[in-house]
This record gives structure tokens, C-alpha cells and sequence, in this order.
């Protein structure tokens, strides 16, 4: 574990050791890195794309504001607000469609599960139930019928328009929050609707009023989180299990090079499943062994190995969690990775040459997924999971054959423990299912409040996660709670700041509580897709204290935002009204009314707002000051 | 009509003599136009955006390719190729979902007037049955029935996936195009999933190979035209009557301001229908009276008035077409607008200063359409289409009497005929409804072949509509059929193409055609959304003649491409398998391999290839061979 606070100026390119060292190798090798290729592209950014006033949606464009020179419009006529927020939005439609994908394919694969077409069951038939009876399916039928019904249902959720409301919005929104989304308009339809109107308010000469726009990327973000994410979810933990706290491994040590290895990466668990449960048989650990291995090891990468650390306990078949996106391409230089196995982001697109140089076999198992050099595609569909299992076992052995006489490992030998699997009911758990033990330990301010932590990791704000580690840490030194969901997630288990050992680092009151819950500081909650499930524990305890969510002492924070469904989460937490700490600050900066709206306007109306600021020990402040106003204006101390 | 091939040098920025006098009124006003904003732009291009080697996407951006200072890759690992696809695929992402969005409306248009919750009745009830049978609704059934399950099913199928192939695409693609798609992973599930993919594909590091992109958006473009565009199209025929040609009055001289002028600027007819059912009643007339005015007129705008001068014929109360989107400023500038309605784009953003001087109201009737300084909102729901035009017509008055002593009209005194309202049956009719006669007119070299011209209008090729008219007058003289939708089409219409006048221009053998069978050398069909009429028209062609698209002599153009839609429209075209003509440039030239791929390779693929060219005549000369190769390769001369 990382005990000190790393300055910037060490010349580091991560916080993590594992990954400093991997990169030595891979620049000794001459290979393309992510690392390099940020200090190439730091040479030259363009300003205008940096502050956001640039366009190139169509053909009068390119297009810049520049003030100095009197280009003030766009030549559709277009100003610096609309300009800066209409390309903000349209990242955002990215998120949403991405994690609509994913909901998709999940509901797809549920369905198919109660149809007996996979090879998985329902771990969680109590969820099931629960999650019916909460969306009005009657629960007086057979198990599969019922997943069958409520695939059916998810999944006509996400198409729902203003003639046939949401029933996810109207059942899962905290209460006191569907006035105000009405009153301003964003109170969210499906959404697919919500995407397809978001991306054609982007088509040159349709909208151009960064107000309208706002609100269209606040409505977008309530529908991703309604009628995608908080459904996928739970249908994943009616699939393979809710997540309960319990120790894992993580780092790249985790890597055994003896082991046919073969990684999923990703946010999609199915295929990653199918594999870990027949990699668990005899059979498949003999075939790997008459191959020369000692057995077959199924390892998590990014968000599918938090999907899997989740649920899953590790043994010597599933070892753990290797690390964030920063860490694929030293992953693979490490020259133990056999199948590496992508069905979602992020899957960056110059791994070609990490293949030929460590002998990994790239893999897409999804129809969105693709990249140069890609060995082999098996595009994922519910009934084909196991087939699809089969061949990545197959590849793997066939290629742990060529890497052993080829390639020389290189491992670092650092792991650490993380305690991962939090989940809403797991919280309530440990509080012995009482809110009120919540409510309480925060009215007498052992814990002052909560942050939310929802983000990737990204090399503009220094060296990776770094930003996302040192924040962390000022907030648990200032008694904060943190929960943590994507990248950022991974880089706080990597870290070592989600393992008991970590509980030294919090200040006085949160130690005690920590120990006497027997929970370490920062909450493991999964994947930035479960950005979701983190709300449904806020919204519990907002709808407990009969309080409106802007009235809580909590915040959200993505200190280290890279993709868009950072942002989609972002501005979620902005509708759902919550302060929320973004860094690095999003490509709007040069806008001015809009920079304005976000960071001051925005909380009369929705009660949320946008806090800037890249220094972690200036960002952990104003967390902490926006915390004590809201816990004084409840008249806590 | 003008009738000599301009010159650029001329200084002048129309083709239209209406909009540059306009343009004199405007720059004497001081006000913010399109053509200035364009010559400040001018000043500073970026050449990164222009080529397509820049990114915004993350934050580890914004990055840009330059070989020469050995950046080349984005810090995620993009190449050139992939970075200037991914960005080409979400614009037409956004064409895609904005003629979704007209679908929708369209569907929901359709159903509530099925319902009977609308103003409207159909029109052409023989074809509501006859697209009824092409989907497998039993006709037996009273119309209104029909209707509602005709609205259906076209709604279901914009959401269809792999498990649930599309009607339309089956129904509506050429017979001999479906196993070239099959093969080529590129036949097309419901344009709303097509869009949710492509957009989560250009999410970072999830598609970062150039050919997959390119294929995505083939896949997107066949998605809009087969499960949007046509099924749009059909029904408003269905709605408001399939086209059929007349003469209609065009160009900025139509306007009188002694009369209350409530024009409909956008793509959808619905409250533009409304509002001129009411006009026509001497009630609205007296209204208009009782005001002071000579009475009350629609007048049609862009895409929204060719929607209606195909439909309806000119009379006191409708009185015509002003212009394409370049024309919009001007025409405010004329002082004789009292609403200006917007349902989609092109609405400009920067219409507020001419609202205030000229004293207009201006009036979003679409949730996705907001500009600043709009006065009213009403966004349209099919059951308040009859509200809607009462409001806007109780506006045009109230503007009337305001607008009259404040403004000094000044009406270009320009206006001239155009023959509208073209359609596959009005074709049909003209050849005696007989595919033959065409067949034999082009087997014989009367027309050499036809061209499809969809596009926009732009000035990145000069003065407004200077590339589109002037390509145009390259081809009637070579005998080539051009058959013209969308902004480029009303740019052909208002310089006088599309009447019997410009017969003259034509080669021998078109002019000998045109006149036996009293038609114009370039055919108006109508909107950009008619491209799938036009793909209608050939498919006809080509199931007649057992050919595939790629063996006839055909071409498509987008000689003026501005916006989204028209990229869209120009990726169908290519899967389609057309030589596709796109002028200017996309912003993809830098990407050495994508160009081969869309200017080379992918002739092999799907029988169509992109042709650039931004001069005129090389271009008509371009077109011109492929046609003279199709036409030797079927054995004619």
C-alpha cells in the first residue's frame, strides 16, 4: 500500500508501482503506449477544442469562437454556450447509448435465462420477486416466467415516450424529486426516446439554445439511470448473485504466467461467467494441464473483473482484479495474458502490436467492439454463451503453447487486498438493516457525510489515479464516507484503500465507525454502471428521513473523468441534485453563461451543481464546506 | 431565370439575385447574417478539423494527428482512419435519429388521425391499402383501422433488432441488394437500434477500426432509409395525398406584406397542414381582415414548404416556396413575415435580431426545435395540431397590426415557376404507367441515364446553390434525367430548372423526351426525406429490369452537402450501390485509407464508391463516364 501522498513531480506516470514498472518494459520494447502518446499529444492541444468552442459538425464548419477577432458566431450562427454544451450533450448520448447497450444485452440474456437458452440460473430469486412485485408483475408464477416478463418489461421500458410514461422513473426516483424534474422539464421518458431526440437536437439548426440544451442532457442522464442502469443491475444480481462484502486480490501481481490466462475486460459479465463456471471443472483444468499449464485461470480486467470480484470468491481458477483501463497495456506486457477477452469499453485500439510482441490472442465477444488486428470475433448472443466459453478455453490453451516458448514473463510482484461487493443491502447489512443506525452515526458526525465517487482515470490530472487517490484520502481523513463505482474504483482497490488496513487513514469518527461495522472507509460499490445502485442508497435514506436529496449531507465527485459515461453519470447526479465535483473540468470552460449555469444557476433549480477544481486537497474543501452547510442548514454540527 | 453559368469571381455569395438584394438590406441593418459569418470564419480554418484528424471525444484529449511532428495516434491509440470515420458515423447518427424523430411524429401523426384526434383524413386511401398489403395487415378492415395498425407496426419497426428482422427492409430493399448486405454484415435491424449501436460505438475505446465504423454507418444508413425515411414518406402521401405535379410560384417575390404571412420552416407538415385547412376559411380570412390585412397566407419555408407545394396547389391563401435555409435570414429581411413556425431544422440559432427588427414572432412548434429569443413554444402533440395553428394564426394577426406600422416591407420583386409534386406514381403516370417506356428511353441514349440529387445548400463551394445549379446544367445538357430533393431542390427550383423553360437547356435527346412526355429536365421530388421516394423510384427500375443497383446507369449527388441528414442520405446511397458523388469534401481527407476505401475499394463491396469533385463541370464529366460505363457494360451505347 501507497502510504503517502505522491507529488506530481516525481516524474511517475501512475500512482501504482505495478504499472511504473511494466511501463519500462514496454518502452525497452519500443511499443506505442498510452503513457508516451499523452506526452506527444501535450505538445499541441488546440485551445479552442479545450474550452469548447470549436465545431465540426458540418461542412461551413470547422467553426471556433474567438472573441479577440471578432468570430463571436458560428457561421450557422451558433454562439459559444449552445456550441460548448450541444457537443457536451452528444458525448453524453454516447454514455447513455453505451450503457443502454449494455442493458440491452442484459436484458436479452435474462430473457433467454428463463427460457432455459443459457448456461446461467437465478442466484437471487428473492430480487426477482422483490424487483416484480416493485414493477407490478404478479408473483404468483414460476420463476422463469417471471424473468421472462420482467426482461420483456426492462426492456419496453427503455422505449417508453410521453404517451406511455416510465414506470422504472416513477417507481425508483426518490420522491420528493419527480415535482421538481417536472416543473423544469426533464422528467425523463425511455432511453432510446431520450437518445434519439438528444442526438437530433444536436443536428446543425435545430437547437442552438444552451439552456434548452442543458436540460436536454439532464433529462438524458435521469433516463440512463432510470430505464437502463438501475435494470440491468439488478437483473445481473438476480443472475449471478446481489454483492456482499468479502476480501479479493488486485494488481497485476495477481498474474501467473504457468496459468493458461484468459482476461475479460469490459462491463459485460455474461461471457466472463459462462467461462469462470466451466473453467471451475475438472475437465477443463485437465485440458489445460495435457497442455503444459498448471491449470486455466479466468482474470478480471476493469469493469468485468469488478462485475466478477463482485460476486464471486477467489480461488485458484478466479484470481482477482488486475487493475483500471490505464493498466490494459501494461496487462499485457506482462506476457502471462493468453485471451484477451473485450465486450465493451474500454477496449483501446492499439493493442495489435502488445499481441505480436507477448503473444495474447485479441478477442471481441461483442457486436459493438471492434479494433485493428482483432484475432478473433464471436459476437455475443444469450444462446451462444457457452459455445463462445468453449472457444476463448480453446484459444487460450492454444495459445498459452505459443507464449511459453516465446515470450518471457515479467510480473510484478505487488498485489494487494481489496474488500469488495457492496451493495445497498449489503450496507444495510452491516447497519443491521436499520437506516436509522445511518442516520445516526451521521446526525452525531462520526461520519460527516457521504461522497459518492463515480469516475475513470485519466492522465490530465497528473499521473494516473492519482487525482482519484489523494481526494480520497482528504475526504476520509475529514470523516467523509466514500463509495466508489468504475475506474476510479479500481484505482482506490489497487491502492490499497478499500481494505481494512485503510481504516488508519480516516479521521477519528469514521474509524470508529469502520471498526465497530467492521468495513473499511472507502465502499467498493462496483462498475460506473452502478452509479444506479449507488443512488437507490441515497434515495432509501433521503425517502427514510422524508428529505428531498439536495437537503442531504452527501456529495458526488468523478475526479478523474475520461468517457462518456463519466459524463452521463455526471450529469445524472447534477438532475438527481447533488453537488458534484468533476475534474478534469469538461470542454466548456470557454463558455462563460454556460460555465455559470452549471456551477451557480443550476442549484436553484434542480438543487444540484457542478464544483470544479483539479487540486485534491482544494476539491476535498469544498466537499467537505458544501457538507457542513448541508448538515447545518438540518441543524446538525 | 438565370440563365448563365456565374462565375465565383463575381463577389457575389447567391446564386440568387432575391438573396443578394436581401443581403443589402441585412448588412445595411448591421445584422448578423450567414454570408458574413461565413467570411469571418473563412479567416481562421482549422486544418486538423477540416482533414478530420482532430478529436475531442475525451479528456485525455483533445488530440490531433500530424505525421509530421510524429503524432500519430489520439492518447487512447486511434489511428487517423479510425478517428475520421468515428467522427463521420455520428453525424450521420444525428441525420439518422432527426428523421427518426420525423418518423415518429409521423407514425404518432398517423394513428391519432386513425383515432380520430387530429384535423386531418387520408387522402389516398388506395395507397394506405396498398402498403397495408406490402406488410401483411389484412385490408378487410375499415380505413381507420388500417391506420392505426399500419402506425403500429411502422413504429414497431424502427425498434427491430437481429431476433426480430425488419418487414420494411425485406419488403422495400431491391431484390438482388439483400445477400449483398448479408455478406457484408451490413443488413439493417430498426434504425433505433442502429443508432443506439453506432453512437455507443463512437464512445472512447470501444470501436477503433476504421473498416467496422465504415460499415456501422452503411448498416445506419440503410436502417433510416428502409425503417424512417419510406415509411414516413408513405404515410404523409396516405395523410395529405401522394404527390403529383403542378406548377407552384417560388423564390422570395411571393411574399406580399399586406397580408398576414405565417410560414411553416422545417421538414413536418402536421401543424402546416392545420393551419392552411383553417386559412382556407372565410372565417381566419376575416379575421385577418378585420386587422387591417388583405388576409391571412401560408407561406412555405425550406423542406416544410416543398412538403406542401408537392401536395397543394397555389392559390390566394397558399402562395408558394421561398427558398432553401440560406434564404431564411433573407427572408425575414423582407419585413413581411408575421409567424415563423419551426418544426425542425434548419432553424438557425441566430434569428432573434431579426425578429426585433422586423418585428416577427417566432414560434417553435417541435420539442426538439429551441433557438434563443424564441417567443412561443408549442411543442406538438398530433391531438393539439388544431390548437396549435388557432395559436399561431392568433399570433400572425397580433404581429399584423404591430409589424405594420413599424417595418418598411422590401420584397424582392423575383419569383418564378416550378413544376413540384413528383413522385414514382406521378413518373409511372407520365410513362403511361409503363416501366418499359423508360427503359426504352434510356436504352435508345434519349437519357443517357438519371442522377438522384439529394442535398443541402452551402457556401463552402462558392455563392448558395452555385455548385448545385451549375452541376445540374452540366448534366440535363448531357442528357442525364436529374431527379432533385431536398435543400439543393428548392436551390434548382428557384433558379428555374424545374420548369418547362429549361427544357431549352437540355441535350437533344432529353429535350425530345421532356417534351413528348411534358416534363421538366430536372424532376422536384421533393425533401432530403425523399431520398427514399427516389431509392423507391430505382428499386422500381431495377426489379423490372432483374438488375442489381450497381449494373444501371445511374449516379446519385450531393453536389451542396451542409448538414447530417445529407451524409446519411449519401452512406445509403453507397450501401445502396450507387457512384455517390459528395461535395465538398467531408472532413476526412486526412485518413489516407479511409479515402481508399470509400473512392476505391468499396466498389468491390457494394457496388458503390464515393466521387468527389468540387468543380462542376469535372464532376458532371465524372458522372457522365460512370453512367457511359453501366450503359457499355448492359451492351447500350
Amino acid at each position: 500500500m501507497v502510504e503517502t501522498v505522491m507529488e506530481k513531480s516525481e516524474g511517475r506516470v501512475s500512482y501504482h508501482d505495478s504499472v511504473e514498472e511494466m511501463l519500462k518494459r514496454i518502452r525497452e520494447d519500443g511499443l506505442t503506449n498510452v503513457f508516451d502518446r499523452w506526452a506527444v499529444q501535450e505538445k499541441a492541444r488546440c485551445k479552442f477544442c479545450l474550452q469548447g468552442l470549436s465545431c465540426q459538425l458540418c461542412s461551413q464548419g470547422p467553426c471556433r469562437i474567438n472573441d479577440k477577432i471578432r468570430m463571436t458566431r458560428g457561421v450557422c450562427g451558433i454562439d459559444a454556450d449552445a456550441m460548448a454544451i450541444r457537443k457536451f450533450l452528444l458525448q453524453n448520448a454516447m454514455g447513455a447509448a453505451t450503457y443502454s447497450h449494455h442493458a440491452y444485452q442484459a436484458y436479452k440474456t435474462f430473457k433467454a435465462t428463463g427460457e432455459g437458452k443459457t448456461p446461467f440460473t437465478f442466484t437471487d430469486v428473492n430480487k426477482l420477486k422483490w424487483m416484480c412485485e416493485k414493477v407490478g408483475i404478479n408473483t404468483n408464477q414460476d420463476v422463469n416466467n417471471l424473468a421472462v416478463q420482467l426482461a420483456d418489461f426492462l426492456q419496453a421500458e427503455m422505449d417508453r415516450d410521453d404517451e406511455n410514461p416510465s414506470v422504472m422513473v416513477e417507481t425508483f426516483a426518490p420522491m420528493k424529486r419527480k415535482e421538481v424534474w417536472r416543473k423544469l422539464g426533464i422528467y425523463p421518458t425511455g432511453v432510446t426516446s431520450e437518445i434519439r431526440d438528444a442526438v437530433a437536437s444536436c443536428l446543425t439548426n435545430v437547437d442552438g439554445d444552451y439552456i434548452s440544451l442543458a436540460k436536454k442532457a439532464l433529462r438524458l442522464g435521469l433516463a440512463t439511470i432510470y430505464t437502463a442502469q438501475i435494470g440491468l443491475e439488478m437483473v445481473q444480481d438476480i443472475l449471478y448473485g446481489t454483492p456482499k462484502p468479502h476480501e479479493v486480490d488486485v494488481d497485476l501481481g495477481i498474474m501467473d504466467p504457468d496459468y493458461v490466462n484468459i482476461v475479460f475486460n469490459g462491463h459485460q459479465p455474461w461471457v466472463g461467467v459462462a467461462t469462470l463456471l466451466k473453467a471451475r471443472t475438472p475437465e477443463v483444468q485437465q485440458k489445460a494441464k495435457a497442455a503444459g499449464a498448471k491449470g486455466l485461470r479466468v482474470v478480471g480486467c476493469i469493469e468485468t473483473g469488478q462485475e466478477l470480484i463482485q460476486r464471486f470468491n477467489i480461488d485458484d481458477v478466479f484470481v482477482g482484479l488486475t487493475g483500471n483501463w490505464l493498466a490494459i497495456e501494461p496487462l499485457l506486457a506482462t506476457g502471462t495474458v493468453d485471451v484477451f477477452a473485450m465486450e465493451e469499453n474500454c477496449s483501446p485500439p492499439a493493442l495489435g502490436p502488445y499481441a505480436d510482441k507477448y503473444q495474447v490472442t485479441l478477442v471481441s465477444i461483442n457486436d459493438i467492439v471492434r479494433l485493428p488486428d482483432l484475432h478473433y470475433i464471436f459476437d455475443y448472443k444469450p444462446p451462444e454463451a457457452s459455445f463462445i466459453a468453449d472457444k476463448l478455453i480453446e484459444l487460450g490453451i492454444e495459445n498459452f503453447k505459443k507464449r511459453r516458448g516465446k515470450v518471457t514473463p515479467k510480473v510484478p510482484l505487488i498485489k494487494t487486498k481489496a474488500i469488495a461487493g457492496f451493495s445497498t443491502e449489503a450496507v444495510l447489512e452491516a447497519l443491521g438493516n436499520i437506516l436509522d443506525s445511518l442516520v445516526r452515526v451521521i446526525a452525531d458526525g462520526k461520519i460527516k457525510g457521504i461522497v459518492a465517487l463515480a469516475s475513470c482515470s485519466t492522465l490530465r490530472n497528473g499521473p494516473q489515479d492519482w487525482m482519484t487517490v489523494n481526494l480520497t484520502k482528504e475526504l476520509i481523513r475529514k470523516d467523509i464516507l466514500v463509495v466508489s463505482a468504475g475506474c476510479g474504483n479500481h484505482g482506490l482497490e489497487v491502492a490499497g484503500l478499500c481494505n481494512m488496513d485503510a481504516v488508519e487513514m480516516a479521521g477519528d469518527g469514521l474509524k470508529e465507525v469502520c471498526r465497530s461495522l467492521n468495513i473499511p472507509p472507502v465502499l467498493s460499490f462496483g462498475t460506473c454502471t452502478d452509479t444506479g445502485r449507488i443512488s437507490m442508497l441515497v434515495t432509501a435514506l433521503a425517502d427514510h428521513m422524508d428529505l428531498d436529496i439536495p437537503d442531504l449531507p452527501i456529495a458526488i465527485t468523478a475526479p478523474e473523468w475520461m468517457e462518456q459515461k463519466a459524463t452521463i453519470d455526471g450529469v445524472f447526479a447534477l438532475a438527481y441534485g447533488a453537488l458534484t465535483h468533476i475534474s478534469p473540468v469538461p470542454f466548456i470552460s470557454g463558455a462563460e453563461r454556460l460555465v455559470k449555469l452549471l456551477t451557480e444557476d443550476l442549484e436553484e433549480l434542480t438543487g444540484g451543481k457542478v464544483a470544479l477544481g483539479d487540486d485534491p486537497k482544494e476539491a476535498a474543501d469544498k466537499i467537505e464546506s458544501h457538507i457542513l452547510r448541508k448538515r447545518k442548514a438540518l441543524g446538525l454540527k
